[in-house]
């Protein structure tokens, strides 16, 4: 598909790295070397945050998504309402109207059940938020040691809206990429949480439901490619695989990124890039083109007022991904290969 | 429901304890004071293995479990196709087709891709031999020392067969209880490998996909109340929950419960009671009153010779679950309350 990629050093590595779990270059490396080839089927090489399918005569979406965040409470959520807007979201992204989820837990023997308690009640009311059911579940208890606190899993079915049938394979020469608002929140929340670093005001995770940012594309879907929620591995890893999936070149505008002023104190000082940050309420959007600034407008209009036209697709030419920096220089956008951020949802 | 219940000591502790996860009392208690009222609906409240829920105008059954199981491998199975077997046989047990499922790992820093790489090839063996896809999938890492190896989680979906609603509800008095095979198999086979003992021969697990069984009943499956697969907590577990759900009285025989002589001599030698102990591949069938003869006979014809009828529900008494022990004397069947065997499945 593509003749040019940004180069990944061979990896000569036995064994899984943190890396292989941030959502990047590494991540997607082990999904195509390992685990597409395990299952091989059409469904599962989508590659979309859910993947639909057919049983009987009706279409559905699916998703899992595993939460081993630490802190288990951040500045703006905690481990069980993540746990449900993550998979709601997935859902709602992939043109799914959301159903039901299932939860498992896996406890450590000694968690407090006031936490559990709390993690349940809070998941409950996004749960509720969200329209959706928790309709079944699965405990399993490990002796001390062998899980840190409280790990949980959400799988959720939604109906597949034929109405929405968005794919990052539809995005085309010339569409326009658009996020819905200031990124990099949930990352730079957690980690200044769990370094305790003293900003103030502290930064706050954006994790939520993203149903309204949906809705209001609503008059506007057939314009609308795909939409993937900018989570572990930040906006850069939703342009990278947008890129393998489409064969286009994407290129984002420095200056077009909304990025909070607390954001862009943290990072600057740690020396992190924000695009490589997640997000957990915030959406990459790629649409047809010429159709960006009304679409804009409708995510303003509904009370998204950060919602930005940050960059475009091209026929692929020498790299999948480009960023002009404030410079006005066109510049490659790399992934990180290390892993600056273990456990981040 | 019932007037007497095994009475549980009061719990006294304000933490998660191993036994909260042993399928047992405990475990019952933590679903029935916490995670019940927590997020309070009719589909979880059903209590099955699968619930039932439609979405839009179709009928489907969901399901979800975690598996923390260790050793990663052991004699008869591995956590691989163990995950994906025991997802389909809550899909199948519950009535449902099963259709596709979703797989969540949890991975530790360090481990051996050789590993994972065997495990992915076994769970992708086992859906293939149930006939279902596994189309979608989540990987996190955590640092070394956050989790032990790796941990799966498989969430399925399967249609709901109208001709198969079967409940534990349903259950009546004069119902008969059968059991497909020998009981124990799969609990006895992680402790003596985990603990290394050295039994000639070892036992091995039933893991395995119980589609087989559940097609020898299609001919009298409107004589069937419910099905369970007998897993953590082994069939005195399930009993308590068809007890629980029924408000009847379930008295099984001791000298009808098919054990193998390996399973019998370990748990002799342990002190362990095989009916507390797990089963993968092993159902517990309530059928009505005068049909367990002809089921009891489609399982042998069917190539499960220990099939046997083990019990009988009557109107509630005393006690909702006993046992009349091989000298003929009916005793009640109580629950362990510590945890014999963490991390089993």
């Amino acid at each position: 598909m593509s003749n040019f990629e940004c180069p990944l050093p061979h990896q000569v590595t036995d064994n899984v790295l943190l890396a292989h779990g941030e959502g990047s270059g590494m991540t997607r490396q082990m999904i195509r070397e390992r685990i597409l080839p395990a299952f091989s089927n059409p469904v599962l090489e989508q590659l979309e945050d859910a993947a639909r399918f057919t049983a009987g005569d009706f279409s559905l979406v699916m998703t899992t998504d595993s939460y081993v965040v630490s802190p288990l409470f951040f500045p703006g959520g905690d481990i069980g309402s993540l746990a449900v807007y993550g998979t709601v979201n997935d859902l709602l992204v992939s043109g799914g109207e959301p159903v039901c989820l299932t939860l498992g837990m896996i406890l450590e023997e000694g968690l407090p059940f006031e936490i559990l308690d709390q993690i349940l009640a809070s998941a409950q009311r996004a749960a509720k938020k969200c329209g959706v059911m928790i309709i079944a579940g699965d405990t399993k208890v490990v002796p001390r040691g062998d899980c840190d606190q409280l790990y949980l899993n959400t799988s959720g079915v939604g109906l597949a809206l034929p109405e929405r049938k968005w794919s990052s394979r539809a995005i085309q020469p010339g569409d326009e990429l658009i996020v819905t608002g200031q990124i990099a929140q949930h990352g730079v929340a957690i980690l200044t949480c769990r370094e305790q670093l003293d900003f103030s005001p502290a930064p706050q995770s954006d994790s939520r439901c993203v149903r309204e940012e949906i809705e209001a594309l609503t008059a506007n879907q057939a314009n609308v490619r795909a939409i993937r929620d900018a989570t572990r591995g930040g906006i850069a890893a939703v342009l990278q695989e947008w890129a393998e999936a489409s064969g286009c070149t994407l290129t984002i505008e420095a200056q077009q990124i909304p990025v909070s002023r607390e954001v862009s104190a943290v990072c600057e000082l740690l020396g992190l890039d924000p695009v490589h940050i997640a997000s957990e309420g915030t959406l990459m959007i790629a649409v047809a083109s010429g159709t960006s600034a009304s679409i804009v407008n409708s995510l303003h209009a509904a009370g998204f007022p950060y919602a930005a036209r940050v960059g475009q697709a091209r026929a692929r030419d020498l790299f999948p991904v480009t960023r002009i920096n404030l410079m006005g220089l066109e510049q490659p956008l790399e992934e990180p290969l290390g892993a600056p951020l273990p456990r981040i949802c």
